[in-house]
């Protein structure tokens, strides 16, 4: 019976893993197939057994218990590697780092996995933290001693905002889309960086930009057979997205040898793939910069993006999240809007969606869960079922939604703060770009190894070439080759980077996503470190 | 073809409303059906019509534009009356009173529809308030200044808090439980509460309990042949969640000649109800202390309904946000958790879920958006599965997280905030039993209303026995009695409530949802305008 049990519960796994995969490209492997499994060990086997078997003792005629078998397939078919098995194992590490300092042959884990840049020692930017400390505890701005301890122009800012705050209540739900003055507040920040009109109505404030992402998928998808055009690689909240909500995701592929080039013809020919398999296509994602691939796209190659979504009757998604970290002098940010307005495109004739966050930027606010995205050329009617669908979660965070404000509406020149606010964001700005050159170009170095340039975001997704021993090793381990090179680089290192099967690629081709933002100081040092391993690694498998 | 359009539109929401009724039980009318649309105005009609051929003229073959006809049906199906129609109009009003004051009959609006204290006036508990803006700016905790604006316990509890984090990074993403410390301190407070053992591995801190309701649904509800057993009326969060997951909401009903007794004969009856339907219930929602209907469960009711869900195989969905608004000396708050074990039901008997929110209580601070979930009861690989959805939307916000750490977790006795923050905490608690009494009783000296004392939560839900006179005009309106009663109360009064065919109700019975959070000064005017209101609509419409 244990045994019987076990084995259900693999097959349901198993079975949701092919759905996964077979809603993906039709070439296999899959470019988004999860690495394979570890065959479960004699132990953990009959650990699970026994407790899917005490699971299923609750079940009663009729009434299933919560077991893999009767749990949403859905919630199954869903991956998010950004979180996933080696960040895991490398939280246990870290455990057992702190129990046994000498135990591991590194000190400290390097959480390169996620873009969390104050998680690895970025500092808040001053102005924004005084405004929001202030916002929290509003019976301070009546005291004199305050002004010891806060600059003039944050104390005038949170009068600001609190007088745009119905009753000055900030501990009050807010209207669904956030607080109306902030909302316009964030309009005029649009308004002011595309030079075309951006309206508050338009603008919803969410807990950081994942949760428009889902309602946006909530929206568009009916079932498994709308489908959602994304790039590959892609981050993966958009395929945990589009699987939660039963959708198909219609992969089209970044060219790596163009540096990441998002091409027209490729959009066309994976529009016709999905359409000649009885997929109705609702929207094409594109994250501009990349994420995890770091290009930052050409306003021309932008317009023919338009145009195609203007043609095809797509909605386009507009990831825009990095839109401040830029690191390169000839490539310059123009957001979705500005181009679609720049081509003569009004609210009728193209629905539009751009998603921002205050968790990326120079401010790194990953936290704070602030973010907003700005809907145009939606109908009245379809408006009013988002904001419906806003309505059932209240409101987002107060916090994030003003923090979502300030940085659409930092310090101006002339205010008492802008110069030290200048000074920290530049800083900021400019060591990113020093540390992601720093790393392009060690891996660049390496043997078997080619990385394109970050021009934004925050990530570099270098290519492993590998030999077929360390891809004949990696089968034998059941695992995919770039997940075996990322457990073994963590095993020897202490560095955690996210394999680029969690992201998907071009089948046969072997990447990892790793983030720029360990603080500048260390970056020598990992450097160093990863030479060392990548080198004995390539020493051990060479072919 | 603008009147096709518009036609089609209507159709598509009338289909989905009528899926919506169905999935409630077979009495005619449903306790959930919405109340009849306005027929719409020729205006409206046109209007609607020319935006729809707007919308439908980006459409191209094989890819339809976004309308109502092509959006996911399950968000058309979702209905959340606390922010519907009556509210728009309410904020329509409000804008309408700001432009020419004198217009209306009132000077301001009065939102007792949405349970949302610190909007109506209640201030912020002053610690909380000052851990929180210290920890939005660490750096304050270093200067000697500080100590003249802040309290020392608060100081002192800002340094534990931020101990508990990371590199002490308030900006990071967290693990995606929440911060581990701040899990293991409301574990702890769940212990004192309860007596019984709590672990920080249970916590899922979330922003606000919304999200984790949802994240319940979404791991339960397969297809509408899945069920949630759900109390009417209920909190229309559960039917709207039930609805955009796709499942079907089992209606059972609280008794209104009891206090809104909720009796396990009548949660049989309907478990075999849905099962005869071939409908597979999969949990039991109770809400208690009771939204919108404010009773509190006596625990020998309790122990029924645990031994219930026990028996039949359900997971036990325990709403206990209301936890700390008990407004009675004869009834206590009993978590469910504390009534299974004190039952001797352990980890292995029963899969629990508690949900407790930052936004109720005596704190109200429902714009931090802070809120956990403690689930025991489920095997490690579907607790995994949670954990995976919970990591794709990365953590909840850092400020909501220290806060519900706070609120089960305050000052003790011997802390320099102690006295003063026990004054406002009891100010409040005390306050609102006064306001809950007065207005009960005002509503029970009114003709045709009848109102169940509020033992707990925020929220009285009078019943009216509405003349058939009345019944007739809302009829000829085109509306639900209780919606037609709710409209004209607005429209003479400016106070907000929310018609009970927003809760559910039974059928042919008329209630209204209004909160008891107006401050204790302007209830009697409150009181008094009502009832000028209640009788002048009973003089006009006395059969």
């Amino acid at each position: 019976m244990r045994r019987f049990v076990a084995d259900r519960a693999r097959r349901a796994v198993a079975a949701s893993l092919r759905g996964a995969a077979s809603s993906s490209r039709s070439a296999s492997p899959s470019p988004l197939a999860p690495a394979p499994r570890h065959p479960a060990s004699p132990v953990g086997e009959a650990a699970m057994a026994a407790s899917m078997a005490r699971s299923m003792s609750t079940a009663v005629a009729g009434s299933p218990a919560v077991s893999l078998d009767t749990i949403n397939p859905k919630v199954l078919k869903c991956e998010y590697a950004v979180r996933g098995e080696i960040v895991t194992h490398a939280q246990n590490l870290q455990q057992e780092l702190q129990k046994h300092p000498e135990s591991l042959p590194f000190d400290e884990i390097l959480y390169c996995n996620i873009g969390n840049p104050q998680s690895l020692g970025q500092q808040p930017v001053t102005y924004f933290r005084e405004v929001l400390s202030l916002c929290d505890h509003p019976a301070l701005l009546d005291k004199s001693e305050t002004h010891a301890l806060y600059s003039s122009d944050a104390i005038e800012r949170a009068w600001q905002i609190l007088d745009k705050i119905p009753g000055r209540a900030t501990g009050a739900y807010s209207h669904s889309q956030g607080i109306k003055g902030l909302r316009d507040e964030i309009a005029a920040g649009i308004a002011a960086r595309d030079g075309f009109h951006a309206s508050g109505d338009n603008i919803f404030l969410t807990d950081g930009a994942s949760p428009a992402v889902h309602m946006m998928m909530q929206l568009l998808i009916r079932s498994e057979k709308d489908g959602i055009l994304c790039p590959i690689p892609q981050y993966p909240l958009y395929s945990a997205s589009i699987a939660l909500h039963g959708g198909s995701l219609a992969p089209y592929f970044l060219d790596e040898e163009t540096g990441w080039g998002l091409e027209v013809d490729e959009l066309k020919k994976q529009l016709e793939e999905a359409q000649s398999k009885g997929i109705t296509v609702r929207a094409l994602v594109v994250i501009n910069p990349g994420n995890p691939t770091g290009q930052v796209l050409a306003e021309e190659n932008q317009k023919k993006i338009v145009e195609f979504c203007k043609n095809e009757g797509l909605v386009l998604l507009a990831d825009e999240v990095y839109q401040e970290n830029i690191y390169v002098e000839d490539k310059q940010f123009h957001s979705f809007k500005k181009v679609a307005r720049s081509l003569g495109y009004t609210d009728d004739d193209l629905p539009l969606v751009s998603f921002q966050s205050v968790s990326k930027g120079y401010y790194g606010e990953c936290g704070k869960r602030g973010g907003y995205m700005e809907i145009t050329g939606f109908s009245p009617e379809v408006r009013e079922q988002i904001y419906k669908v806003a309505s059932v979660n209240l409101c987002s965070n107060i916090s994030g939604q003003i923090l979502a404000s300030l940085v659409m509406n930092p310090p101006k020149a002339g205010d008492e703060s802008f110069e030290s606010f200048m000074e920290e964001r530049d800083g900021i700005l400019s060591s990113l770009a020093r540390r992601a050159k720093a790393l392009e170009e060690a891996f660049n170095g390496l043997e078997g190894i080619t990385c394109n340039k970050a021009e934004g975001a925050m990530y570099l997704f270098p290519r492993l070439h590998l030999p077929q021993k360390a891809i004949g090793a990696a089968q034998a381990a059941g695992t995919a080759p770039d997940a075996y090179y990322a457990k073994r680089l963590l095993a020897a290192t202490g560095i955690v980077v996210v394999p680029g099967s969690g992201f998907g690629q071009v089948p046969g081709t072997w990447h990892f996503r790793c983030t720029i933002l360990p603080q500048e100081d260390k970056i020598p040092a990992i450097i160093s470190r990863f030479k060392e391993f990548h080198e004995k690694f390539m020493d051990e498998y060479r072919d």
